[in-house]
């Protein structure tokens, strides 16, 4: 297809290394370039590049694609460049000259960052309301069982006496915390890169303030070449975010699969939630509590991914930064659906009242037999080693 | 889709995420399980298991997936749990009971094993290849130019006279290093893991030698457990060996970089690699050595997922493990492509004498200089220091 | 040493394995550990553990182990299980019963946690201080030198005309946008986990308002389990702010060596702070800027460490976190240096105006060539490749 | 201290920043780079640079320097630019100008490169021992246990009946699979970079191979660019060699603390190796094998930052690379010690037989059983269904 910047000679194996996978990214990023165009259309309109006629075509044909891309029918095939250049290209040739002038005052490189942070912002908003719906569930189980006791370890060793209630909310405080991260994340990337051009600036003025505001976004980012640098940068500050998301889900899982084994017996997982074995009858696997365990796994090489190969580079767009898409849209997936899956296996776990009082040995009392005789005036440290000499020979 | 384990009341959406992504990866892997099945029904028939009659019929079946597999029309979809799975439902749907008894003595523990070193260890073969044929290109290169001077540098500073010569050589020899351990990390995959079940052995004879030589293995993967437990650590060991090949090539794609500055211009690229500017009309970027450089991050992501999320894990098959194939599959494209790209991208790669020779200028024959003098019998840090002050204030 | 829990038969070598490093960097938590247990005295004389008498006697034993630690002498030695057991055994042996009774209501685990809080909290202070003195210099660099013009390069080539302000301003908007997440990270870390205990709580009220207000934490953190789950989380979170800082001063430190190579020269760098070569007398490099460069890389790595670390395990404390003290206290030292020292080579850093000015060349002139055709009304892109005839072919 | 490069102008707070931690590290390279060093004077000698009582001196200076280091009296201070500069300047302190001729044909590039590439081997050499000092330990224990039968687990659930001897016997087998990937990176650092000087060869003949065989390398590492280009390379093909070998340890230890729970209570471990708590005096803890499973998360950590830092660096030495000294010097560490270390773990872990044998339950069973019925004629699918009709619902 054609470039912007011409009939290209480009290689054609070269063009698959380079926009290969990207162009299947790209096309989740449909909705968002047509939304950044179309403010950028309105703020050209009023500076006087384009005419009132000029908008109104424009307008048309950007919601023209906006439909057709919602029927899955604005498809990115080998050859084009990349979703802006399609946008471009269709409009110019469905409307004629009009869509030569939509690119007047911006670069493909403040146009891209516009339309991944809107897909960022959408995207962060949904995981937040995921992360809530958790954090209720993990709550609300916690109330339910706030009566039901269940050793607490430490080394992996019975330590003292803990609770379902206890446990569960754990998961419920964590949340809390991940959420700041969240929310950080997302208003460091509520900045507005649109009239930033290249990462230097535009020789006219593109009334930033206009198109900020229009697309939602808190602030300007104002100086251009930070535009350009920030990425990877944002794009780390997110993944962290995910990160500690998944950390606390991975306890959970991590946890949910210890206290199932037949040897601890705390907990059963409904039958529509587990898996069985292709040669021993008996299984039935918690599969769903180990890829939430892995999780925090990808979404880490995602972040060294992303951290590593936007370091040691100079000032300004290099094209490396292109591959940080792939691992910002997977982990973003990878989240958004842990979270989802996390609340599903919350709802099928089941406490075994019996098994778990089974679990209640003397010995996770024995601090508390120490603090006893400490309450009653024995320094505490004599009282432990009292109280240690039934336990320790 | 049937499961074999029985009818699923498996929760769809849990499925979806369990399975979803795994399916695109495992269509890779139908050449190779139907290898691997029919190794193992071969062995069947030696230990009485199948007449050579059912032999005969799966043989037939499998080169039937085979083929459609070749055509593209052994598609998974979603519901199908995993690829093994369907292998064998098709076999006992178009073959009748011999389909049931495939499964004979194997897990897919084992099975999806087997398969994946199959898949390895024909990739890794092709990029052995590549790797070689890179190295020529280095080679032929250097010796092409091996009379034209260029500045050597450090600390990014001019120090010493270089040649193009020299610089295109270091390239070949760090692939002959890479290779070592490209080769390492094949002959420990080079491992049959057929026969040894879901970790634990089986309690008849599987003859695991006679598996192994079908399929081409130099040797059977004794214990049983370690079968299991070496997933992820071969994959790292596979991984650590790609990021060595690209260590090589971003030091290529990074010097070609900055060689190419205008300010060094010291070679030029054909322009049938470069790209434009969808703002700036002046602009040739060579965008593929970008994304050259880029990948051995991308890699070293994957390999930190890899084996981060291989541990803490207890021995024995944890379904955490299918979250490695992804790393490790788009870890092969990767290294496999940027090979290729890397002998384009060298392909197109001319000095520019003029520049080079301008470049050759006093300072970077200081050293020369102070050895000339030590030749003569003052001693080296004292010529040092003679020169030293031309230089330094 | 003696050990809380009794007369150790713990083996040497493991006991070296075990605690070895770990002691060289508790020598830093003498002070926090002291200002812990001092609140944790008073409180425990609000519920009547401790008479007024024993909490002077405390209070005088902990005051001397502060002026011991600041003089250098209280130094931790091969044999001490850690800390806090040595500044109980040294209360103990310096003022008899009453330190026997300093452990009451208290778990180490929790002791730690608090110890390491308030350090991190003191560090964090540090770190946003010298955040605020970089940005000020920058912006002050910015100012100073806003009207020399520079080339602005995309793809390490040459793009549009920039300015040594710009540029150097970015580099203050990066820092502004770090410190929103150093200071999440502080906020998340800013609650007391004093009285948790050893995760499952205490049987009787440690007042937990009290302690915390006492250390100026800014609310308790109410779960207990949470506190010590949180372990390996706010770590994370810390490391992630400090990446991001990095993140700004690697790509200041990647421009200053470019900017000053011989082929740019825009940029010289006082001799001050460069160094030479023991073999070419002619040299002057500014070895600094590259070991800014490569800090980002070490802490990576550290938080790679730790959230790697702290994954897979079940809850409530695991020995395995202590191997995440090593990373966070190195990479504090680390982010605190690089602030200072990015200070410091920004101060000696000066533009060439005349190699700044002989750079500006036409072809960063295009984009701007092409914009003044598209405000007389010719299409954007028509205006683009009638601009872009005279530069490619 | 003086620099080789003349009296030092140097900033003091950057020299800290540049050499402090370096220092420490360096202590350990004295006994190499006099190794070094004195192969260099040699061949100095054979090529008439040095006179026969020249390099007797020389000879002299160095074993002064040899014996003092080995009773610590060799010690970096601050201010000592490196191990290298120290040095020089110790023989030209002591014996005069012969100490000014050393450098002759040398730069400090390739100087420190060999006196690492020795301290290399030597720690390498030190590992293999240990690995197969571990290895056989683990044979050892599998042969004696081998008639103890314990359950086998797939997904954290019971699967298939298995044995303390495969158990122990797979650690055995992983770690001869990390012993070739040992060997590879030990055969790659087995190259001289003695005489390649700053990166860019010398001009005058320096005998390579002479020094090379001097010092036991296997060979003369040609190409005196990737002499330098190839720092980054072999530390990280050595880093990837110990995740391996780390990566048995982990499961090893993840394994014996499921196992030694009080749920499982499959092991027990000698008390000599077990630790208890502050404040639940109850407890045996056995720090030793949760501090063994952290052990590569900090070496991953550790490879990450040697693999960033050296990315996206051009060609030729640049000071980044010194920070890649840490994390290799500390894996070194790391993983010596976690194979002592896992040796005297299993020295001290004891089956419990009556606990194992309680825990061989019928389910275990079950794919024996569906395979009983397939050696009958039964086609295993249906023999599966079969059985599995008792266990699931």
């Amino acid at each position: 297809m054609k470039k912007l910047w011409g009939n290209s000679k480009l290689n054609q194996q070269v063009e698959a290394f380079e926009t290969k996978d990207d162009l299947v990214l790209d096309q989740r990023l449909v909705k968002y370039d047509c939304l950044g165009s179309l403010a950028h259309a309105k703020m050209l309109n009023t500076i006087g590049i384009l005419t009132l006629e000029e908008l109104k075509l424009l307008n048309k044909g950007l919601n023209e694609i906006l439909k057709l891309d919602k029927k899955g029918q604005f498809q990115l095939v080998q050859g084009d460049e990349d979703i802006h250049t399609k946008i471009e290209n269709y409009l110019t040739e469905n409307f004629g000259e009009v869509g030569k002038k939509i690119h007047t005052g911006r670069s493909r490189n403040d146009q891209v960052l516009t339309a991944i942070r809107l897909f960022i912002k959408d995207k962060l908003t949904g995981i937040v309301s995921e992360v809530e719906l958790l954090q209720k569930s993990f709550k609300d189980y916690s109330k339910k069982y706030s009566h039901i006791q269940m050793p607490g370890y430490t080394h992996m060793q019975k330590a003292m006496p803990s609770s379902v209630g206890l446990w569960a909310e754990s998961f419920a405080d964590g949340l809390t915390d991940d959420l700041k991260q969240l929310q950080t994340a997302f208003d460091i990337a509520n900045q507005s890169p649109l009239g930033s051009g290249a990462g230097y600036g535009l020789p006219f003025d593109v009334k930033r303030e206009f198109t900020a505001k229009l697309l939602g976004f808190a602030k300007v980012q104002e100086n251009a070449l930070y535009c350009q640098n920030s990425r990877g940068k944002f794009e780390a500050s997110i993944l962290s975010a995910f990160i500690s998301i998944l950390q606390t889900i991975n306890k959970f899982a991590q946890d949910v699969l210890l206290f199932t084994t037949s040897e601890f017996g705390f907990f059963t997982v409904d039958e529509t939630l587990t898996t069985g074995s292709s040669i021993m009858p008996q299984k039935k696997n918690i599969d769903l509590a180990e890829l939430l365990r892995s999780k925090i796994h990808l979404v880490l090489g995602n972040y060294v991914a992303i951290v590593s190969l936007s370091a040691n580079l100079p000032s300004g767009y290099n094209r490396d930064l292109q591959d940080s898409k792939k691992p910002l849209f997977e982990s973003i997936e990878i989240t958004l659906n842990s979270l989802k899956m996390s609340s599903v296996l919350l709802s099928g776990l089941y406490p075994v009242p019996v098994k778990l009082k089974a679990a209640m040995t003397n010995e996770l009392y024995a601090a508390q037999d120490a603090l006893k005789l400490a309450k009653k005036g024995i320094p505490f440290r004599s009282a432990y080693k009292k109280i240690a000499s039934k336990y320790r020979r």
